[in-house]
């Protein structure tokens, strides 16, 4: 682990909340706004269908006597909570299906989760308009991603860095909406830094999506103690005993600041097309096209041959998944569910799917080899079947890829398939309305309120 | 780092959780027990004194608004918060002084601060009987201080391990007041690992003792949320990607494990006698004799040279201290407020003093060597006089380390002193009764309700 860097670089924290308190909405370019809507736009759908996931009730149930004033609603439900209770329910809701979004320039991370946990629910409590929440948006992503970039290695050592890097986007995002001075957010930045924490022990856990939930919240809890002008290091990020040089390896700290402003992290943005890692998002694509274009029944297969990037075994090598949870891990268990239903979406991780004995026998016929020359877009998926045919298929840029991302429509239809057992049709499309267009209301937290069934309000 | 250890370690998460739910009080030595009363004692006085910080009414003042109900007081003071809240706060309140609790028999903990924050606020909402109250502040201090010395280096690497550690600490003694059955224990352990926080980048603000609080706050929800099955990993700190391979640096997972039950480590607490860091103590005790001794007024002072332990200058190296808060990181001016004032208290560290010319005259005056063979709790002071005289001291251990502990009686001196503008001597000698005799109680949170004044009630 190194220390401090050049002195180009030293006072990077300080650069960065300089830059946080004067960047202006009118300099963000039209497309950068637009991938910031998509971002909310599929954010809003994951954390409505997340709503109904037992991590969420169970959250729920074991914080709500000890919330604050009801200021801002969990959204798909008819909850409401103090503001940094909500965002830690609302983060954990958004991230339990592993549908949301992922940003992997360089390191992977989900960016819309603390952020937008953190700052809707202020926005609904405190006021914001479409505009300055949106703008927010932008600046939280910015953050969080330069920050895991900066500070991680390439493949990162066990840090979920969603959680890690998170509470520093959601601290800048909410730091924004309070309008901190420039002193005030090197304080939000050190107060987030050092609660930094979130480990990747947890898949097939509910703590998995706890890690997103508690970086908005602490993420926000940094932003309201800056605020009102609790002091921190100033050099969070860079100085000594600091983030970078705790938890970093090798960090490169010019990655933090280096033309700040001139490219946008959120333009490279990505949404998942399945509810899993987007490492099986290829395999996916593949099982899928194999079987239409050949019509196969599972009972013709004999095996299935996958060849990957190493990344797949790393995050996903649960070969004997018990339950949804852990079927979110088990890249045998896409393949089983793609072959069988010619679709992957949240039904086919329910737990009484993943141990249907079909599924598991399934599961059992798949080989896997990785191969690093592999993109982690890409895949090649051979079957054998039992009458002797070997069908195959290679996919290059699978579906939800920067290279193949959703369109606004995919976006709005996979929207669709997330809420439909919360809201009404009409309630679906005015919110869908809603995330198109909210850098042009007024009051953001109207967005909240809208994820309200209307008997549940 | 290297990952899981030999089969005999592995479930070192497991094993811990299942100790802690089977310990039983009667089978805890007497003078444990006794040494937990210190423990309590000692964290009681400095959160009374501490109440009085601007760190606490400012974070206070932030957080009020998001509080749920008045379920816990905020120790010294009036104002009732809901019990995550009231945890954060008299963590931060209890460490502001520097005036706390140290374990280092390898690393160095204030191990009472995040663990008695927690459980005292969770007793006086939920009620706890004195004798399990003092039982979870033993099996807290245990968890804390053992896995802080499986994981981290003897001198560590910029964690703070009071908050990194202390947060399982936290979670294993709130868990053991809410009765969480063991596999309940090793989500509560897990829950804790994955909010495990807390940087050294922060002395001289009011973020080193949002690290105490925050780790209260943090072990407490861990707890509260595994009472009611919220899942996680059950090998958190042993688990590929857990807390041992992540934050350790060649962790010894035996540590955490090995002879539990057979030593305690809260028998090997020590309780400051100045309100800074003990790396200072012998520097202090030594000029405060050589002041007495040779009446030395610091007028006559031409120069003061020290001998001391390197942490002296690692941990305590700021020379020009702007305020109080800095200068509890500076030897040069304990060293002067020593001279000055025969005495080192919370008036040495207030901002007035810290500023005063002539104390900072005396502080350019002060010279240091580091010597390897100097042990922590030693030092060798020499005093060049005016008229030619060379006067010098040695301390071989200092008041308040584990050779030269502060008596029973000393704690209670301590504690009025803290107290003593905040409580009537009346409230003072009530509240000194009930910590020396808490597991006689029926109800441990009247400990929490005795710190309020009668007028702020």
């Amino acid at each position: 682990m190194t220390g401090s860097q050049p002195s180009k670089t030293s006072g990077v924290t300080r650069c960065l909340a300089q830059f946080l308190v004067d960047s202006r909405f009118t300099d963000i370019p039209r497309e950068v706004r637009h991938e910031a809507r998509r971002s909310l736009h599929n954010w809003v759908g994951c954390a409505v269908g997340g709503s109904r996931d037992p991590a969420v009730a169970t959250a729920l149930a074991a914080v709500r006597e000890y919330s604050g004033p009801p200021q801002a609603s969990v959204l798909g439900r008819g909850d409401r909570l103090d503001i940094m209770t909500a965002a830690l329910v609302n983060g954990i809701g958004s991230h339990v299906d592993d549908f949301d979004d992922t940003q992997q320039r360089r390191i992977i991370i989900h960016p819309a989760g603390p952020v937008v946990a953190a700052i809707l629910a202020l926005a609904e409590h405190r006021g914001a308009g479409g505009e300055e929440f949106l703008h927010a948006l932008i600046l939280g992503v910015e953050v969080e991603c330069r920050v895991a970039n900066a500070v991680y290695p390439y493949y990162d050592v066990g840090w979920m860095t969603t959680s890690t890097a998170g509470v520093l986007g959601a601290a800048a995002a909410a730091g924004r909406l309070l309008r901190l001075d420039a002193t005030q957010m090197t304080w939000a930045l050190g107060i987030a830094v050092t609660q930094a924490a979130g480990l990747r022990v947890h898949p097939g856990t509910m703590t998995k999506s706890f890690n997103v939930g508690s970086a908005a919240q602490r993420g926000l809890l940094a932003a309201l103690l800056a605020a009102g002008n609790f002091t921190a290091s100033e050099q969070g990020i860079e100085g000594t005993h600091g983030f970078a040089e705790v938890m970093g390896d090798n960090p490169r700290l010019s990655v933090v600041t280096e033309g700040l402003g001139e490219t946008y992290e959120i333009s490279y943005n990505t949404y998942k097309a399945y509810p899993c890692g987007m490492v099986l998002f290829p395999i996916i694509d593949g099982c899928i096209q194999l079987r239409e274009k050949n019509e196969l029944d599972p009972g013709q297969i004999e095996r299935i041959d996958l060849q990957v990037n190493p990344l797949v075994l790393d995050l996903t090598g649960e070969m004997s998944p018990r339950d949804g949870l852990e079927a979110k891990f088990s890249f045998n268990h896409a393949v089983a569910a793609a072959f069988t239903c010619g679709a992957v979406g949240v039904s086919q991780f329910i737990d009484a799917f993943v141990q249907n004995p079909k599924i598991a026998a399934l599961r059992a016929r798949v080989t896997v080899r990785a191969d690093p020359s592999t993109e982690r877009d890409a895949a090649a998926i051979a079957v054998v079947t039992k009458d002797g045919r070997t069908l195959s298929v290679r996919i290059e840029h699978c579906h939800g890829s920067l290279a193949h991302p959703l369109s606004d429509g995919d976006l709005d239809a996979k929207f669709r398939g997330l809420v439909k057992e919360t809201l009404t049709e009409d309630e679906t499309e005015a919110l869908i309305r809603l995330c198109w267009s909210v850098d042009s209301v007024d009051d953001a937290g109207m967005l909240a309120r809208a994820t309200v069934p209307a008997d549940a309000a």
